[in-house]
């Protein structure tokens, strides 16, 4: 018996890592002093006085039901790429590195490598040097047609230019950023909705939506990195906003007795929220806790600096405001 | 229709997340300046001159599948730190943060918190901060019974300590260091041999193992981080014997026109490599290309500091010899 006879064939997977090996290549910054395919990446760290690093691990989700549905890799690699530099950016960090880990059973190496193009294209945007990863074929765990992609990057920021959301006060404006749809949250609710419930198809055309819902559903997470870096020492704190929407990740931000008003007038969410929340009788402090509604990146802005950052950041409008008050995050 | 409707209960994940982070927290080293909860974990650069960042991404691979039979899941949590330790280690490093990507379908809560307890275990014994990770409940992509475990470290060495297998020169010993049986690799094989093809089960006692076949399956992937960070200075280069075997992890390390002879003679394997040759009829180059056989790290060392090696790493024994030649490498 051998090996390959269990259902791993080493020697396959060998020529698809090498293309792998190639696409991680050209998104090295000098500071990569490795070569591909030793047992670790080697990094060096940006000259900073006290630098912090900065990492996180988040996972595609379900949206990859969505590509596989729609039989198109190359988004996905995009939406974990973007979806972990806005979380470090959150802090203050710009990306230094990525790297991805995709388990699957019988992805054929041209959605494999579809997967790492889509990493790899983000990767470069950002500025994020794709050093590593893992590929693990798993027939055992994984069913045929089914896969994960999870991602884990580490940023840096200088030490006193840590975003600290104690900075956050009552008056300061709560200024949204336009997301580009779902981004990477909620989609085990919308699926059961969209096509669970009201047996729609990915290829299904809806009115008021400009694309198919595939297309639709897959539009890539967008990263607030470009637009919003060079202003990050004029804003108090950032949210991400992603599993547990407005609710959740603006709430673990607060400090004490300070509280947070998000005004639904205050922006016209993407047709698909509405869609969804049509076809499933959705309750609208539902849709606010799951969904990003239109806004992915919510601002903290003392009342100054806000003309500046709205004049500066495309689409971005305010939202809400921080007041005094014990009660949270209220989206009225 | 609700969020938790669609399989996913956000309240009943946020109480295990909770305890999950007190774990987190028993690890932090006073380099760990964030709280448990935001979008990324704030981890200080180790004061060193030039210093390299080392990072690595390993899956525990089936050996999941073992812990899903015995009903025990502690064990992986270990096996996933202690592999990309020594992953790291093989580069100069010690390790400084690691982060988890557990995916899922409906673990218990009380399997998760096993899990994490076992990460966060070998994360202090390794000197190592848990400082996040991401836990996915996916029921559209695992089945009830399945889970997927990953793991993403960082360590730092001084730049001119950063161990170049360049130096690997004919006339050096190849030491190995013994294995606490398979560690993380070769599962896919062992299992079609030992339970589909042989019709054992994890409670199976097979003559020559000490433990049932469940238990000596489940060992946990040893750390050689104490054995061998202090002799690093004395050692040309390390290879981490995972998948691939010796062949795949000491290939790759091989400077130009030299090449490696191990001697299977030089080391009784553990009686579970037996076994699982005997029952899979499997051949001997498979068995050398799969598994560690009972060496799970390999050092190679000039002949001037073979002696203190060996006398300084309980268990250590020379199981080869580098030679001149570009046939890679040969176990005879």
């Amino acid at each position: 018996m051998l090996y390959r006879d269990a259902g791993v064939d080493i020697t396959a997977m060998d020529a698809v890592k090498r293309r792998i090996a190639g696409i991680a290549r050209s998104t090295f910054s000098p500071g990569v002093i490795s070569e591909v395919g030793l047992f670790g990446s080697l990094c060096r760290v940006p000259k900073l006085r006290d630098p912090v690093l900065v990492a996180s691990c988040d996972g595609v989700g379900t949206k990859l039901v969505i590509a596989r549905l729609c039989g198109r890799y190359d988004t996905v690699g995009i939406d974990i790429v973007n979806h972990s530099v806005n979380d470090i950016l959150t802090l203050g960090a710009r990306p230094l590195f990525f790297l991805d880990y995709i388990a699957h059973s019988k992805l054929k190496p041209e959605s494999l490598l579809a997967i790492v193009q889509g990493l790899g294209k983000a990767c470069r945007d950002n500025g994020c040097s794709l050093v590593g990863g893992e590929t693990a074929m798993m027939p055992d765990i994984y069913r045929p047609h089914d896969f994960d992609l999870a991602g884990f990057i580490v940023g840096t920021v200088e030490r006193n230019k840590v975003i600290d959301a104690t900075r956050i006060s009552p008056g300061d404006a709560v200024i949204g950023i336009p997301s580009s749809g779902l981004h990477t949250n909620g989609y085990s609710l919308a699926r059961r909705v969209l096509f669970d419930k009201a047996g729609l198809k990915v290829s299904s055309r809806i009115k008021g939506l400009t694309r198919s819902l595939g297309e639709e559903l897959l539009r890539p997470h967008r990263s607030y990195l470009k637009p919003v870096y060079s202003l990050l020492s004029r804003i108090h704190a950032l949210a991400h906003i992603t599993g547990g929407g407005f609710y959740g990740n603006i709430a673990r931000l607060l400090p004490h007795e300070v509280s947070v008003i998000v005004k639904k007038s205050g922006w016209r969410p993407s047709p698909i929220f509405g869609v969804i929340q049509r076809l499933g009788n959705v309750p609208d402090e539902e849709m606010y806790r799951t969904f990003n509604m239109g806004m992915g990146m919510v601002l903290f802005v003392a009342p100054k600096q806000t003309d500046r950052i709205l004049g500066s950041i495309p689409g971005s409008r305010v939202i809400g405001k921080v007041v005094r008050g014990t009660f949270g995050v209220s989206v009225v």
